[in-house]
C-alpha cells in the first residue's frame, strides 16, 4: 500500500500484540519496545529464517554466540574507544541539541556526510545557512564528539572493579574468535562465522519506532576470504542478501541497492553497499554489506600480539584474511517485513479487511483452529493439540466465524481451519486461505503435510 | 559417568568448539564465555525445546520478548533497588572478600542461609568459629550489602541523561506487560507468559564454568492463577518441569527436588522448590519453581498506580492474580545437559571412545555426511545440500572413516551417513547409530523421514 504511515503501523502492532511500548505502565522508557506474543513469534521466525539460510544451509558458514561483555581492549583494537561517536551540535538560541550530520542530510537527502570531518560539516552548515529545526535560529556551537558506547562497572573487589562496555556490535565477538573457530571446525578459507545477538548504542537521535533503538538485535556474518578474492565474495553476499529478502516476500519495488561512494566509505573499506527499504518515512538502510579488508584482524593482531593469520593448507601461503560483512538488524528487518505485509483491502462487498500478507514461514500463527460452534470443541481441541506439536497455532472458539477470519487476517495467519458439523462424519475440515480467501475441504490426516508445505521457505 | 570433573568438561567444550573463554586473545574477561559453533547449536536447541514445550504446545501460555533496559521505577517496585544484594564480608587478616552465606554453606552444605539476616549470619560464623578459606584466619569485618544490579547511563542531553539498570531478571518484563498481553490475546486466567532473554548480575562469586556468570540467559514463565488455586498450579508446573528434564534424557539419578523450608522462603512466597542437578562439583540449583503469590503485581499496582487486577468474565469476580514462576537458566541447563551426556566408553576391543549421549533433539549436528572416499564427494554433497534444508548437518571427507565416526561421537551426532562404493548403484547409504554403533542400509529417499523421526522430542 502506498500510504501506510508509521502511526497506523504502530497502532496495529500494539493493538494486536506485536509490539508494545517498553515499561508502559511507568509511562515508558524512551525508545524501548517490548515484543508481544505475536511479535516474539514473528521475530523468532525472522531470526530462524536468517540462521537457516546463512548458517544451516550454507556449506561455508558456522554460528557462534559470544558474550555481550568483552575485555575493554577489544574496543580499543576495534577503534570504538575514542572513535565511535556522533557529531553533536547545540543551537545557541534555543539550547536544543542535534546531530550535525543529520542536519545536513535533512537539508539535502542525497548527501551522506558519515565520512566527513567535523570541520567539513561545520563549513557546509555555515555555507548553506542551515537553520535549527527547533527554533529556526542560525547560531550553533562547534561540533563535539559524543561517545556511543554504554559503560558499566563489573566486579566487586576494588582492584578488580573495572569499566566494561556493552558491545556496540556483535562483529568483534566473531573476530576475536576467528582462530578458535578455525581450529575447532577445521574450516578452510573461504568460510564465515555468523551470530545473532543484542548490541547497544547510546544514540543521540533514536526513533522511528523500532528502526533505530539504543538496544537492538543484530544478525551479522563475517566472511573470511583470500585477499585477492574479496570483491568476488562481496558480490556473492550482496546478491545472497537481496535474494533472501526477495524470498521472504518483500516487494521488489520497496528494495534497492545503494553503493557507497569513495567519500562515504570508511577508510578501511574497499566497497560498501546498503540494501535500502522504503519505510513509511522514506528510504532507509536495512542491510549493510561491507568489504572490510584485513582491517579488523590486523588491529586485533596489533593489540593482542596474537598471530591471527591463516596458513593455506594447499598452497602453504600465510596471510591475514579479508572480511566481507553483511550486517542486518533483526528489529529493522522486522519493521520492513511488518510494513511490507500490511494491507487494507477493499473486498467485493465493499467491506474492508486489514490483512498482513506475511510469508507463511514468518507468520506468527501458522494455523487458527476454529470450531464452528462450541459443539465441535472436543474435536477441535484434539486437532489443536496435535498440530501444536509442529506449528504455532491459535485456538479460537468465540464469536462469529467471519469475525474470527478477520482477526486472523489482521495478524497474518495463512490458514484458518474450521471444524464444522460434518467433521465428525467425514473426518475432514475446511481450510481457508488468507490471501485468496478460498476454501477447500481436507481430510484431518492430511493437515500436517498441507501446513508443512505451506509454511516452507 | 561418576568422576566427570569440571576441568575435563571445560577442556572438551573448548576443544570441540562448544564453549570458549570470552575475549580469549586478550587473556579473557573474568567469567565470560563464548558459545562456539557447536555450543550455539546446542544452546539454541535447548531454548527451542523449552519454547516448544512451554509456549508452543501449551494451551495456556504465550511468549514475549521485553527489552533489557526498563524504566528504573520497575526495579524500585520489584524491590531490586535497595534490596537486591549479597552479604559481603572481608577477612581482616588477608584482606580477601567473601560472601557470608557461602562461607556458612561451605561449612555445612545442609544449610541454606539465603533467608537469614546479616546478624544471624554473623552470629553463626562467630559461634562456629568459621575460618577464612584463604588464610585460615578468624577475624572478619561486619557484613555489608553489595548491590547486584549493573548500572549505566542513557541519553545525551543533560536533563534527559539518566541512570538505567541492566535487568537482573526477565520476570519483571512479564509483570509490567500483564495487562497488555491479557488485552491483546484475550487469554482467560489461568494463563502464563514466558520469555527467554539475557539478564545481568554483578555476582561477587561467579564461577564453576557457565554455572554462575554475571551475564546469563534465563527462560522464565510467569503463570497467573486465581488466588485460591495457586498451590494446585504450583504442583502442576513442578511436575511439568521435571518431566521436561526427563524427556530431554537427563538421568533421573542426577535430578532431585529440594523444597525450601519456611525459613528459607522469600517473605512473599508460599512455596518454592528447586530442581537440583548433580553437577561435577555437587548438587546445585537448576530450576526454581516459586509460588510468588500476588506480591509482584501488587507492588506494580502500588508503584505505577495502574489497575493490574483481573476481572473474571464468568464469575465477575475481580482479583489480583497469584503467580507461579518456574525459572531456569539456559546456560545452567546447557551445563546439566552437557555434563549428563558426556561419557568415556570402553569398547569391546578395549579401545575408548568419548561419546556425548545427547538427546537427538538437542544434538548440535543431527547427521554427519561422510563420503567413504573423495570419489563419492559429488553424491555426498548432493545429500548434504538436501538434508541441510531441514537439519543442521556436517560434511566431512577427511581421514579414515573410523576416525570420523569418533569425532562425531565426541560431539554427540546421533547419525553418521556414509556414502560408499555401492551408493551410486543402489541409491542407498549406510547409517550408523551413535549409541549402539550399529549400522543399517537405507534408501536415500527415506533419509529425511528417518532423521526427522530420530530427532523428535
Amino acid at each position: 500500500m502506498a500510504n501506510t504511515d508509521m502511526d497506523k503501523l504502530i497502532a496495529h502492532a500494539k493493538g494486536q500484540g506485536f509490539v508494545y511500548q517498553g515499561s508502559e505502565i511507568y509511562d515508558g522508557l524512551a525508545n524501548t519496545w517490548d515484543y508481544g506474543p505475536l511479535g516474539v513469534q514473528l521475530k523468532n521466525n525472522i531470526k530462524q529464517a536468517w540462521w537457516k539460510r546463512f548458517i544451516q544451509e550454507s556449506p561455508y558458514n558456522v554460528g557462534i554466540d559470544s558474550a555481550i561483555f568483552m575485555n575493554p581492549k577489544v574496543w580499543q583494537a576495534s577503534g570504538h574507544v575514542g572513535n565511535f561517536n556522533d557529531p553533536l551540535i547545540d543551537c545557541k538560541v534555543c539550547k536544543t541539541r542535534h546531530r550535525a550530520d543529520k542536519l545536513i542530510e535533512a537539508y539535502d537527502p542525497e548527501l551522506h556526510p558519515d565520512g566527513w570531518t567535523p570541520a567539513e560539516m561545520m563549513a557546509f552548515i555555515k555555507e548553506h545557512n542551515i537553520a535549527c529545526p527547533n527554533c529556526g535560529g542560525h547560531d550553533f556551537t562547534d561540533i563535539r564528539k559524543f561517545e556511543l558506547m554504554f559503560e558499566t562497572s563489573m566486579g566487586v573487589v576494588k582492584d578488580d572493579k573495572s569499566t566494561v562496555y556493552l558491545r556496540p556490535e556483535t562483529a568483534q565477538g566473531i573476530f576475536v574468535n576467528f582462530k578458535n573457530v578455525a581450529r575447532t571446525t577445521r574450516k578452510k578459507i573461504p568460510f564465515g562465522i555468523g551470530q545473532i545477538g543484542k548490541s547497544f548504542r547510546n544514540e543521540i537521535t533514536p526513533g522511528n519506532f523500532i528502526f533505530r533503538t539504543r538496544e537492538f538485535e543484530q544478525m551479522e556474518l563475517e566472511f573470511f576470504t583470500k585477499p585477492d578474492t574479496d570483491l568476488e565474495w562481496f558480490n556473492y553476499w550482496r546478491s545472497h542478501c537481496m535474494k533472501f529478502l526477495n524470498d521472504l516476500g518483500i516487494k521488489p519495488e520497496n528494495l534497492r541497492f545503494r553503493d557507497h561512494d569513495q567519500k562515504e566509505l570508511s577508510f578501511y573499506s574497499k566497497a560498501t553497499t546498503d540494501i535500502e527499504y522504503k519505510y513509511p518515512f522514506g528510504w532507509g538502510e536495512l542491510w549493510g554489506i561491507a568489504d572490510r579488508t584485513d582491517y579488523d584482524l590486523n588491529r586485533h593482531i596489533e593489540y593482542s600480539k596474537k598471530d591471527l593469520s591463516y596458513l593455506d593448507p594447499q598452497t602453504h601461503e600465510k596471510y591475514v584474511p579479508y572480511v566481507i560483512e553483511p550486517s542486518v538488524g533483526a528489529d529493522r528487518l522486522f519493521l520492513s517485513v511488518f510494513a511490507d505485509a500490511y494491507d487494507e483491502e477493499v473486498l467485493e462487498d465493499n467491506d474492508t479487511r486489514i490483512v498482513m500478507h506475511l510469508h507463511p514461514a514468518l507468520a506468527p500463527v501458522k494455523a487458527a483452529i476454529l470450531p464452528l460452534t462450541k459443539k465441535q470443541s472436543e474435536e477441535a481441541e484434539k486437532i489443536y493439540a496435535e498440530l501444536s506439536k509442529d506449528f504455532y497455532c491459535e485456538y479460537d472458539v468465540s464469536g462469529k466465524i467471519g469475525k474470527r477470519y478477520r482477526r486472523q487476517d489482521a495478524i497474518g495467519t495463512p490458514l484458518c481451519i474450521t471444524i464444522d458439523f460434518d467433521t465428525a462424519e467425514d473426518h475432514a475440515v475446511t481450510i481457508r486461505d488468507r490471501d485468496t480467501m478460498e476454501q477447500i475441504r481436507l481430510p484431518i490426516d492430511q493437515l500436517k503435510d498441507y501446513i508443512a508445505k505451506k509454511v516452507q521457505l
